[in-house]
């Protein structure tokens, strides 16, 4: 397949960039166990919050200086690739997997800066319009930090690759384009007249970078 | 939040039938590993190929009897959820959670039938218009197979659930849906021009049941 593993730094970041949804491992009692939960990113460090979080957590027992082996992984499936063998079917996608320790955070001041990381990921500009988190709500939020010490991409895009003797076949080849996109806002239905006038622009326009 | 675990198979069998790609977690020398991959699912089994496949017969060090450990999660992200305060926000979607021991497909026949489950999962019409499997890629082929036996599936939509006095807020609040879609496809350029303007149905209109 053409697909090579990649460690170069921009190329890591820039698919951390676009996605928002990371797939957690760890391990808990000797089994895999996978989360699907949203991240950020500052400088060379991911941060997750969420049920993912909550769930490392537990395996570190209430330690806060535990250190649990994790792998992430984001995946960007960009599109389906139609070869003239079954065999060579494929997709084209961008991937990151990152191998690490990851700690809980447990600074006030990073995990506020973190949280403020995750969100502006997802939805640029929504953190300073929202009623920030109150002590209390800080102090039950769970974020992990993971170094990004050892990460690798891995990119395959283009055409399909068949054999040498299938070219010849007349059966249609080529790529179905995928991306996830968003469509028309549903504004809460307990919002009032005028609250509900003024969709923010991140809201109207959403796109991934 | 407003989400719950559901055990109820047509509900695990909706979500994995409209998704196409898996993270399959599994412990290799004590370490976590997540690796993304295309499935399909035959009744009560869950089948997968490629590098994820490889790496668990790795695992599997040649034992065509062995079973390995895996957890395997699907997941469909269906919107954004923006709350009226930070803590609050969410997403919307469903996601399956497989956990259970895999092993290697080893029978001809079945390693065919499940290939083509695969390809019938991402792209239904396709295998009957391409190159069948030689008997030498079929033999290359790592296939594995997952029972569906520890199975559960994780929901949650609608709007934001915001705190009591947060909702006389003035701040927009509401979900960005998401979801993800195909366009225009691109042909190979090595076909021949009849073969490039006879693009099949399922290219042309190509969506996730």
């Amino acid at each position: 397949m053409p697909q090579r593993a990649n460690y170069e730094r921009e190329i890591i970041f820039s698919i951390l960039d676009e996605g928002f949804i990371c797939h957690l491992g760890l391990v808990t009692d000797g089994l895999p166990v996978v989360i699907a939960t949203s991240y950020g990113r500052i400088g060379d460090h991911v941060f997750i919050h969420g049920s993912a979080a909550s769930r490392v957590a537990k395996v570190a027992k209430g330690t806060p200086s535990a250190r649990i082996d994790v792998c992430l992984t984001v995946t960007l499936l960009d599109g389906l690739v139609l070869a003239r063998s079954a065999f060579n079917h494929s997709m084209n996608y961008r991937s990151v997997v990152l191998y690490g320790q990851a700690s809980l955070v447990v600074d006030d001041e990073e995990k506020l800066e973190s949280l403020r990381a995750v969100s502006d990921h997802i939805i640029k500009g929504r953190w300073d319009d929202v009623r920030p988190p109150t002590s209390q709500e800080l102090k039950g939020t769970v974020v992990l930090k993971l170094p990004l010490t050892a990460a690798s991409a891995k990119i395959r895009r283009g055409p399909p690759e068949d054999n040498e003797e299938d070219y010849a076949l007349p059966i249609w080849a080529g790529v179905i384009p995928l991306d996830v996109r968003a469509s028309v806002p549903i504004g809460d239905p307990q919002m009032d007249v005028s609250t509900a006038a003024s969709v923010p622009d991140y809201v109207l326009n959403y796109r991934r970078p």
